[in-house]
């Protein structure tokens, strides 16, 4: 391919993608009641990757974690945001969403774009110590927003407790000291009554 | 210092850029009469860093690149975007920009605080390769913007031709590929009549 062709592909491609920004998420930003877009919650979450890196279970390649949190969300242009605590629908990794990444990571020259798609699904798949800590980044992001939010979320969805857990005990997998840092934040959270303990999962 | 609190101050600064996604620029985002703001601006700085890293002028350490685009507008919490073509002010590198990364990154530990003002200062310096190559995207980004945007902010604005072409052409010393075709884009702009030639600089 020419290299003009490729730079025009590439420019498709970061135009196609400013869409995310229209993307909300359920979480609110710190403090906040305006929700928060996926640009900005990809930056963020950029941003603590780098500075949390140091609490990683095992040493990182940090350029391939930020490269994950980067394009981890691109599919939710096609295929929109899914909300962690929904019940009647998976968090990720549905066919929707392979089929976005196949659409918008498609049109980037092929070496690339099988590049990304590549990194999204080892980002979905969880099982590189990349993707763990990835994912760990993505789950603390909205604990620090909800904790700042009188509970957030989780009041406003009345998630309990034990499901809150449950659903986010893979940052362990990413970091054991992040997450026992998480503990003691939802511990404040229910202490404050802006998280509830004892109902059934 | 004990891991603990390194980890309360790095979260403490994790919340305080949450305040990056309030600070809005001048530009509009794709196709649209939305402001952009600086989180979202820096989310697509660093994939269109990613994207077009081949076209740097010189190999380049694309980690680094992504570290001064995720960071390089945090100073603006405190100091505010300055419009690059705002006559009466510079654009970058005042003592108040200083002062804030002095204050924000001043917040992590000092190793990372040490480790992000450098990087902040060698972006701002302009003389390193990877701080041309973070910079042209920076330039571009808006182009593409007001491009799509019927002129955007240069014919709101007023900006002649030669002072697009004057206050763009960084671009050149990080990637001279990428300046051709910004060359192309304006002069399409011109001749879209979305851009006014012959006029004072």
């Amino acid at each position: 391919m020419e290299l003009k062709e490729r730079l025009q592909k590439q420019l498709e491609f970061i135009k196609e993608i400013d869409r995310i920004k229209y993307i909300f998420r359920k979480t609110r930003l710190f403090n906040s009641d305006r929700h928060e877009n996926d640009a900005e919650h990809s930056w963020h979450l950029c941003m603590i990757a780098m500075i949390l890196a140091e609490h990683a279970n095992e040493p990182i390649d940090i350029l391939k974690v930020i490269k994950m949190l980067l394009i981890h969300d691109i599919v939710e242009i096609d295929a929109g945001d899914t909300f962690l605590f929904d019940k009647n629908k998976n968090h990720s990794n549905t066919e929707e969403e392979l089929k976005a990444a196949k659409r918008i990571f498609g049109m980037l020259p092929e070496d690339q774009s099988e590049e990304l798609i590549s990194i999204w699904e080892e980002f979905e798949a969880f099982e590189s110590k990349e993707a763990r800590f990835a994912r760990a980044m993505d789950h603390l992001e909205p604990i620090l927003q909800n904790h700042s939010n009188q509970g957030g979320t989780w009041s406003e969805f009345e998630v309990p407790y034990e499901t809150v857990v449950k659903k986010k005990e893979p940052i362990k997998q990413g970091s054991e000291f992040v997450w026992e840092h998480v503990l003691e934040i939802l511990e404040e959270s229910v202490n404050a009554g802006h998280l509830k303990k004892g109902e059934k999962v």
